[in-house]
């Protein structure tokens, strides 16, 4: 017989690997059935133009593998114990299945894994698009970021080919530090900094070594849904804590029971509400008090536009209780990946054992290029530019508000952020309004479409909308508000 | 009074930045007392040569944070309601502990986190080092790399300033997909798989998706001990399954009563052994009649010497069962930190949704760079010379063997792979030659030491050694078992 095959002598595969692999192919797909004979190592050669050693080659490894039975001197066969179901598994990609599909011992999914939509991924917008927390591509430092990699990479040594740290790359740790200290009255020094991916990475972190099935966790209500739903994930018992515009309510806290609290004191999600001084102490002695840990979650502290910035609670944590958690998603670009956490001394030898027991740590050459960001001054350069368009941003935002839907206009957060929260007037629904909008080309998104999560209820998942701004330019911004109170008219008629 | 505030115009922080921040670090080191009265804001101005409004943000800032208040016309003056112990925090750094260190309520940690020992940090290395699984510097793809990455910047677009999708970049998908095609028999397409941070966190997500407390989890005895160790922190029952010269002993997974197991059947870690087809399709047997999902994890199965690569698992797999665990840490560099799962069906939705809960996804620039390797060929070429390497390497440490230990030199695992399992000869103990070793400036590494686990007692980890060869050229593997034959030699002087 002639089995066929076809060899390619400049495939990157060996002519004895595509000989293998076609008869091993021939074998699985049924074409060669069980026991058939195959032609001798020699007339294989001869009708292949090989040498004979390189069918052998294919032939022992078949072989070996159980595919074909040498019968002494009878010849080579197909072998008889391939079991007959597996004869179909390339022919039809998968095969019958033969089982019931549902398991009955499968060991229980440990959660109704609930994760926010990923409204980020949908990048056909409307024209004038309020999404909030977007990074503006026009943003990102595309020439320095060029010229750090390439910098980088011709000293890179080894840090490419072996595993680095788990907390992280020590330059981006050092260089995290003296941003911290200089720009949120933070004494963090690299040994208690752990480099993430992201912020989410972090929370995550944390939740994985501190939380499970029922621990009682204070969470501002309403407050950052993708937070929420991981600490949920974990097994966390929420105990919702009311918001004033002044941000959490610390006495409502004694009452919750809670170990742990999840809170965003620079910039209330989704309200904007900033934390004073004075309530940013007694949250701390509550904590230490109730023997909680606090995880504050810093995520657009960058951006304050009428005062220096407040210092963090991880600033004045005499108590050693301050889960610090920061990224620079928000300014520098998601797609870096990189964020990080600043801990409590108690944490960092088990976070670190759990870091490098989950995934080691972050790619080098992105904390090295940061790193260098950070340390040349360019960062800082780089946020001040930012801070100072979005600066331009929200004051055509609140002007627009105040034209368009009078002085009175009632909206929250605009000290800061890349978003403020706007109730919307005269009782008109936020979905309405987002569909109406929708027709005059302008995005707009509920409290629910931006992740934020409310335990119960309240008339803000109803009567309010988040605005972001953070790309927007003032022009489109006063455009797209324009275009909401002719919306809103619409809505009228 | 005068202030002692030393302005910089030059500063990246904007005069009335400077000035809040100094005032705020002289209250709260206590360099201003309480209630003590700061100068008007016009005496301020014109002692520090700055305009009025200069003074009057600064101030604002102060009282709206509760660190000033002014009382009617009387003036500008500390809080009086500063808590007296925040009075200290700026100047030693963090004050003292007033109460417990201990706390009596805080959630328990879930786990006693026993992470592997770093030894892969531990960069000084003896001359001629024998470390498992190490990747020589020299062999990273630099020029590539550096190329790859400058296009891929060129054509950025939003991927560096949006998020993406949490199952990872679709070129870099796609190209896993038909790599995994290609050499693995694996018919996987990218829907089916996730890029992670590397195989340890793609394992990582899996344990967090399948195994709660109590779950028993089949494992390979002696096994991986990273695996082991990270389904024991999620509370996995290890059930510890003999091996044999051809892996995983199937018969005896039915007493294990598992419904997970963790098994390395391309190259047995750390035995070597590789498991012959007929036996895989038991291990799928069993998985479908136990009900239970299988981790492949196919951590060296690029280097295989003798013999084309087998069939995955995962390419056998007509009962959707086979979780496939895949990186590029062994084949490109750790520092690169992508890896890859590919699921069954079953389990997609649920992996990612945990995945865009845990960390959103991986960083794009790597991605790319990874997927225009695999696409143009590159890496297959990579491979290839990588391949012939360390084939060099490992017939000069299997000639080696058998030149200074015998004929019968007892070792497994040479057919596949970056290391062998070397028994070692007339009753040596592994820890005594390490100590020998090391004097002769060769580095040898106990099965203990390159993070193998072992349940109860064998002999394998008296007796043992792990011998690598990845970053040894062939001359270097021959002088290295000279000076190994040596030390052994000394031992018995």
């Amino acid at each position: 017989m002639t089995i066929p095959i076809d060899l390619r002598r400049n495939d990157l595969h060996s002519l004895q690997e595509q000989i293998y692999t076609q008869i091993r192919g021939l074998i699985l797909n049924g074409r060669l059935a069980k026991s058939a004979r195959l032609p001798s190592s020699r007339e294989m050669a001869r009708d292949l133009g090989v040498s004979r050693n390189t069918v052998l080659y294919a032939y022992d490894s078949l072989k070996n593998e159980g595919y074909l039975d040498s019968r002494d001197n009878a010849g080579i066969f197909v072998s008889d114990s391939i079991p007959d179901r597996c004869l179909d598994y390339v022919s039809d990609g998968r095969g019958t299945r033969l089982l019931d599909r549902e398991p009955n011992r499968r060991p229980e999914l440990k959660l109704e894994v609930t994760a926010p939509a990923n409204v980020h991924l949908d990048r056909a917008r409307p024209r004038i698009d309020f999404w909030y927390g977007r990074f503006d591509r026009r943003n990102f430092p595309l020439n320095t970021w060029r010229r750090l990699i390439n910098e980088n990479l011709s000293r890179a040594g080894s840090n490419l080919s072996e595993y680095g740290a788990p907390s992280g790359c020590h330059e981006l740790r050092t260089a995290v530090s003296s941003h911290l200290g200089a720009t949120r009255g933070m004494s963090a020094p690299p040994e208690r900094i752990i480099i993430t991916a992201g912020a989410q990475d972090g929370l995550n972190l944390m939740c994985r070594l501190l939380v499970q099935q029922g621990v009682r966790v204070a969470v501002e209500n309403p407050c950052y849904g993708s937070a929420a739903l991981l600490l949920k994930s974990y097994g966390a018992d929420l105990r919702p804590v009311s918001i004033d515009s002044s941000g959490l309510i610390v006495e409502e806290l004694d009452a919750t029971d809670a170990v742990l609290a999840y809170v965003t004191p620079s910039h209330q999600f989704p309200t904007g509400a900033t934390m004073p001084l004075e309530r940013r102490h007694r949250l701390l002695d509550w904590a230490q008090k109730a023997n909680a840990f606090i995880i504050e979650d810093d995520y657009d502290s960058d951006f304050r536009y009428d005062s220096p910035p407040l210092t963090a609670l991880a600033g004045m944590d005499r108590y050693d209780r301050i889960i610090y958690v920061g990224s620079f998603s928000k300014s520098i670009g998601p797609g870096v990946r990189v964020g990080y956490l600043v801990l409590p001394e108690a944490l960092v030898q088990p976070a670190l054992a759990l870091k490098s027991l989950s995934s080691y740590g972050q790619p080098w050459l992105d904390q090295i290029v940061i790193a260098d960001f950070i340390e040349s001054g360019g960062y800082r350069n780089h946020l001040r530019k930012l801070r100072h368009r979005y600066h331009e941003s929200r004051d055509a935002l609140v002007a627009g508000l105040r034209k368009f839907f009078g002085a009175d206009a009632d909206f929250s957060g605009d000290g800061c952020g890349m978003h403020i929260l706007w109730r919307l007037p005269n009782g008109i629904k936020a979905a309405v309004l987002v569909a109406a909008a929708s027709k005059f080309e302008v995005g707009l998104y509920s409290f629910e479409s931006v992740g934020a999560y409310e335990v119960g209820d309240s008339n803000l998942r109803e009567n309010c909308l988040v605005l972001g701004y953070s790309t927007l330019s003032p022009a489109e911004v006063t455009e797209g508000i324009e275009r909401v109170a002719a919306a809103v008219k619409s809505l009228a008629a």
